[in-house]
């Protein structure tokens, strides 16, 4: 049971939308922008995955599922695919540019003053961009609030990795800004 | 020197935020919505001082010193009252609400699920509404998002924190909507 009274049942980061909308608008734009606008050389899938690897490694269930099983839906890969990306990106089949922002994002989920030269320098060898290195940061960053807003008010989450695959189409399809928070 | 070329010389997230003004709308969105609306029980300087009091946490000096100077605007306290009550809340002239939602700013900034119930207990013991609890723990989380975003992309500071103090003032009275990122 969720901390406060949120005066809806919704599962994750749904239910403190709903109680608080006027918050929920800025995050959502914040996301749509992030993960979603096209004029970005990431493509959404590989967005997606930062913001799963930052959830994995803040432990958050709800987050991790919902943009996992996005990440798996543009990147058309199955779920032990990207569990073994989550455990060890080093060793999956992700691009080298990816498993140098992946490291990035690991060191903001920490804190920030973690990035270290070496690593942006290492990014750079494989190609990402100051932008690419940019909006891995803010991704990374973005998900430690959203983690923790999920998960500092306990929210509950359906258990079923299943429940999240199956409904990542339809959130594929509609974004983070027009979608009803209660479907 | 920052990690990427922001194309500018502004301090703390000035530069990325110049840098990437699509993503910092919802920003500073949320910050004015969670820091200054007015249709809210905390007062502004206790908003800021929660998002202090996370910054301080995460050793983000940027972020400490913007919001630790509009809190002591608001609270009309000086810089040593305000170090105090970083340091130790428990013992600081705060007050007996401020002295229990503190330690939930705490828990979310190590991670959301190291808030307990008996925090949530003895805030609202201490007068506390769940809509002070969810903004307590959003303020924390955001501020989680705003310190990484400030040094994980390795943002330069002004070290003098008189220059945060005398420039409180002027953001107290612009917000953070419509002011000038140059100025």
């Amino acid at each position: 049971m969720a901390h406060i009274n949120l005066g809806n049942d919704l599962p994750g980061i749904r239910g403190p939308m709903a109680y608080s909308p006027e918050t929920a608008r800025p995050l959502n734009e914040l996301a749509e922008i992030l993960l979603r606008d096209d004029d970005n050389t990431l493509s959404r899938g590989e967005r997606e995955l930062i913001g799963t690897y930052t959830s994995w490694l803040n432990d958050c269930f709800f987050c991790q599922n919902v943009h996992g099983s996005l990440a798996q839906h543009y990147l058309e890969c199955d779920m032990p695919t990207l569990d073994a990306i989550k455990i060890d990106p080093q060793t999956s089949p992700i691009s080298p540019k990816l498993k140098a922002l992946l490291p990035i994002a690991a060191a903001v989920q920490k804190g920030g003053k973690n990035v270290t030269e070496p690593m942006i320098a290492k990014a750079r060898r494989e190609g990402a961009t100051d932008r690419e290195i940019h909006d891995t940061v803010l991704i990374a960053a973005a998900f430690c609030m959203y983690n923790r807003y999920v998960d500092g008010l306990a929210t509950w989450a359906p258990e079923d990795r299943q429940f999240y695959v199956d409904r990542a189409p339809r959130r594929a399809a509609e974004g983070y800004i027009d979608f009803d928070l209660h479907k």
